[in-house]
């Protein structure tokens, strides 16, 4: 296999963009990422997307895409994963230039989930359970983890506000991040009175549905020009696992083994251990999401994973800084474009960029994305080596 | 890159489904597929599926598919590239492979068209065009198909029969085919009885919509044991390439860019010209995408794709066999799966297993999905070498 760096980055801002098509942010993302990385041209895309079929009733994104930015007769696709498809489509590009058949993958992540109307947004994310036997009872992705949060509290006597540690984590740290969608630092007050989504789940322990389009460009080290401006980055691991779709199928639903199989397998990949990584982007769609991941990933003991929230371990300068520069919850989560923000993040971090978020000389990342409640999980090792630059 | 070959195949018979759920048609095909191979286990799944999101209300099919048919924990995702997505989720399983990354992979192609409301199956594959620009004036892939038709006879005067032969070819390799949703052979003058779909495009210059799911096994030459029971058949050639999505954009809508490309590029890999393959499965979801198909690829200067069938040269015993088990005019169009039996019944003619569809002798196929009117095009080539087996 080939080795593969990260060679280009860009990003839009997270948010309610009613004015710009699903194709004018996809290409704004592309055009910022090739303008970091000006020395090559993409021969291949892969666009991770999870509902554009849906609410937007266009499939073939590949194609459109393509032709919008001015990739003429490139190499072109979607990926889906469900929440997980940015990752996947990150996944996918790295498998085709470490292949050797593609010199240079543009992988973007897109998605448009704010102009829709009331309810179909939600009703179209329950697409990613199982259609069948959970979403046909009315069961949708927030009511879900509102039960695994009932369920962890019950099961590990947590108090009400032992998630607020997430919320407040990632709103402080999206402070610092001109492309969050919520740039305000909220305190444990605002966490104890935000109203209830799915009890027990609060506003804060929800993050929101927003559009948002990043990309990223991957290539061979050796494809880089000696006066390449940025650090390489390298992907040192790559992991996709998938669990049982249906929550009820699983032996114990706190357990994510998917999760924590695929961290075990990327690091392995990458010769670490977890405890590693400078920091650890989580995949925070809800707050309960992350204390799990953090717990699968071996970060904490099961019905502990919370805790390093709350004792403030998750900040920038703590032992392990979580969701750097906002997270789903205050950067947003525009679906299928999260895992390639997840990316684009960690890339900064480890060009030491990501300026008053910065994690002091982070050299390691891990981030990872989830489909559902861990039924898929993707996660990467980001690494920039000492001697490079 | 890692050499790959297609141990094991696998699939259910096309046609409309009532009685089946998506995920029981995939795990049929999946266990016929292991079945054909049975040393071997897969640790990936590479979905193709164009539809399901939209009609079945069910996404992260990677999950659900791995989970229903017992490949615990494995990697799973969806590709989707409109009615090429099971062709490319077989470009994606290849790249895997040949990274070394994925040992075994498998490629399922599954789609439930038939169980729909009158008009919404029509109304998804729309979402294969552009959504801004052509399918909100109502457009449809059947009438856009069928204003290709009517400027194709325009342009080159080809009579309103002169699309017959497509479809009598692809009915009487149907006959042969068990898995075929139509088994029965068609004259000419049924042909010119046809009712119109949408003027100048009858009955039969359009495949049917349907269920169905086919699956393919692949690994590394070297991963196959001594005693594998079939001749293995080598992925020598595999190419993507998009075209403008919107039909409006292109300098010329007869001349199929996209196809032409991929055609030349994957014949390139594979050390091949185009000429020197034994049969080629179009894509003919409409008879006037065989005739442009043929074009592109070289086996017809522009305006006399049509007279090859005319003059029964796509027979099975002619100078160049298609869609010699049916294509999608008479095996079925089961969207996101055309593309994986394409391939499994290209293997089937490599292994001399393709019972009285037989084309003789054959060695080397080629086989091609487009999504939309060649908006992407992925091709294959797949051959087998007198050494083997």
């Amino acid at each position: 296999m080939h080795e593969v760096v990260i060679a280009g980055i860009g990003q839009t801002p997270v948010g309610e963009h009613w004015d710009v098509s699903l194709r004018e942010l996809a290409a704004r993302a592309i055009r910022a990422a090739l303008e970091n990385a000006p020395d090559l041209r993409p021969d291949a895309l892969y666009v991770g997307n999870m509902l554009a079929t849906v609410l937007s009733r266009q499939s073939q994104l590949g194609s459109l895409i393509a032709d919008y930015a001015g990739m003429d007769h490139v190499e072109a696709t979607t990926v889906e994963a469900g929440g997980a498809s940015g990752a996947m489509a990150l996944r996918v590009a790295y498998l085709a230039v470490a292949s050797g058949a593609i010199d240079s993958a543009l992988v973007l992540g897109v998605e448009k989930l704010s102009d829709q109307l009331p309810g179909e947004t939600e009703s179209a994310f329950a697409t990613h359970l199982d259609a069948d036997f959970e979403a046909v009872h009315g069961l949708t992705l927030t009511a879900q983890a509102a039960m695994l949060m009932r369920r962890y509290q019950h099961e590990y006597d947590v108090p009400q506000d032992g998630f607020a540690g997430f919320a407040i984590n990632a709103h402080a740290n999206g402070v610092g991040n001109p492309n969050a969608m919520f740039q305000r630092a909220i305190k444990a007050e605002s966490y104890a009175r935000a109203g209830m989504v799915a009890e027990p789940l609060n506003m804060f322990d929800v993050a929101p549905a927003a559009d948002g389009a990043a990309a990223i460009l991957l290539t061979r080290p050796e494809m880089l020009p000696d006066d390449h401006a940025h650090l390489p980055v390298y992907i040192s691991g790559s992991s996709v696992v998938t669990d049982k779709l249906a929550l009820h199928d699983r032996a114990n639903p706190l357990l994510w083994e998917a999760a924590r199989l695929s961290v075990e397998r990327a690091c392995e990949q990458a010769d670490i251990q977890p405890q590693d990584a400078d920091l650890f982007e989580v995949y925070d769609a809800f707050s309960i999401y992350s204390a799990l991941s953090l717990e699968a990933a071996g970060f904490a003991v099961p019905g502990q994973g919370w805790q390093l929230a709350q004792q403030g371990g998750i900040g920038i300068e703590g032992p392990l800084p979580v969701t750097t520069l906002g997270g789903l919850k205050a950067r947003g989560n525009p679906g299928g474009a999260t895992g390639v923000y997840q990316a684009v993040e960690a890339t900064m971090q480890l060009r030491q960029e990501a300026g008053e978020n910065q994690v002091p000389g982070a050299k390691i990342a891990l981030i990872q994305s989830l489909g559902g409640p861990g039924s898929t999980a993707v996660t990467h090792v980001l690494q920039c080596y000492p001697g490079d630059g």
